[in-house]
């Protein structure tokens, strides 16, 4: 799936996250994986302006499914396994982008990379690490 | 820190996550740790009306948080440095419980572990152990 | 199994780390789960006699292996998929116990629990969650 | 530190491991990080000849080690706090490749990313993330 398949098909799917004024967007997909934004509103943020842990969780392992979906094709029935990430420094004010790309994809498992940092920023601030159990699909 | 004291500070700190209207709320602390309470709304549930998984990961995050709290009194400058949880089964509708209990608690650091269910089943749905960095404090 | 068979299958299996000689046996089996002992020889301490922290990972997948072993009997094919552990303190010189006990026994994964602590000791030295993945099997 | 110094240093503070008729070796360094190779022996092996759970933990651990040792020069006190590994594929029989690169180098924390795969093949057979704790130093 392309960047615009794959923000149509999150539109749909997870309407919460995405759409007419949600935060989450697809910022660009390539054969290394997928950068997804946050657009952090008052709910992501803690006292002093900066993204929230649960924030940035959620925000890489949205990316996580997002990269497996670019891979393979929609797979509703995906879930999270194991996820583990760790928090390395604050992020600055402003969007947040999360560019995940896959370690395994093998068949009944993905394992997804996530590196966190605020736009145009260099340094990480969070690195996060996932599994996925896929369901079996036709070849 | 008692339930009453407890409840209140996350109120002052975490309106977001705390106080009328909001989702998490304080359901017992004792000498073994903490138990939150998730009344999932909207925002929390994927299709078929289980809590999503960033939801899942929230609620454990403030509950080690709230641990910490409970044990040592208020240090709102404690940070997550790392979290890792497995998701075991789906829960069923309804709220959802992190009993929050330490590992370890140093003078830099805490490791906390915290267990989630739906609240009256016996089998977990997710199992969590996330370590916070605390600042320097006087003894 | 219980101890006596467990404990005789490892040194069946296992060659390197049971048996005449090696460093690890069954301490306890019972319905919690599975108590495995280091008795750690040079190989496995650092500077200062106390074990090392690959000593100490070993130990605690060994003992991950065993209590899937204890419930649901042979299975030569499980394998880890996921390990992560705390460190938490040195231990003391001397033996090393690790208590495993089961978060989730499914049909595909199993998810552990280890606590590490030096053999009379109250405070752990080091924690760690793992899942291993399990062949199909006859119910 | 360079490709010898490095060596040389392991040599000496490590003896179990490194050093004439010891299974491991610097590899490489340069400014992306360090590879370290496991020339492994029957310790290390599982039936079917390939590298054990606790034989790849133990190389990635002291990859780790050795690329903090490649930054900031020796640190003998420097300990893993967190170790958290995924398990992807089963290697092929023969030497394991260990590359360790820094995610953070702060000042009381850094946290590796290591990437392991038998030498001369392109997938990996794990991957994993530690966090090390650094003791004061001067600047």
């Amino acid at each position: 799936m392309d960047a615009g398949r794959l923000q149509a098909y999150l539109v749909a799917e997870f309407p919460q996250a995405f759409g007419p004024g949600r935060p989450h967007e697809i910022a660009g997909v390539d054969g290394e994986g997928v950068v997804l934004r946050l657009l952090a509103d008052d709910d992501h943020l803690r006292p002093g302006g900066t993204v929230s842990g649960p924030a940035m969780m959620g925000l890489a392992d949205i990316a996580a499914y997002a990269v497996i979906l670019a891979a393979i094709g929609p797979v509703p029935l995906a879930v999270t396994t194991n996820f583990s990430i760790n928090f390395l420094r604050r992020p600055a004010p402003g969007p947040l982008l999360a560019e995940a790309s896959l370690i395994k994809l093998g068949q009944r498992l993905a394992v997804c990379e996530i590196a966190l940092r605020g736009e145009g920023e260099e340094e990480l601030c969070a690195h996060a690490v996932t599994t996925y159990s896929i369901p079996p699909r036709a070849i």
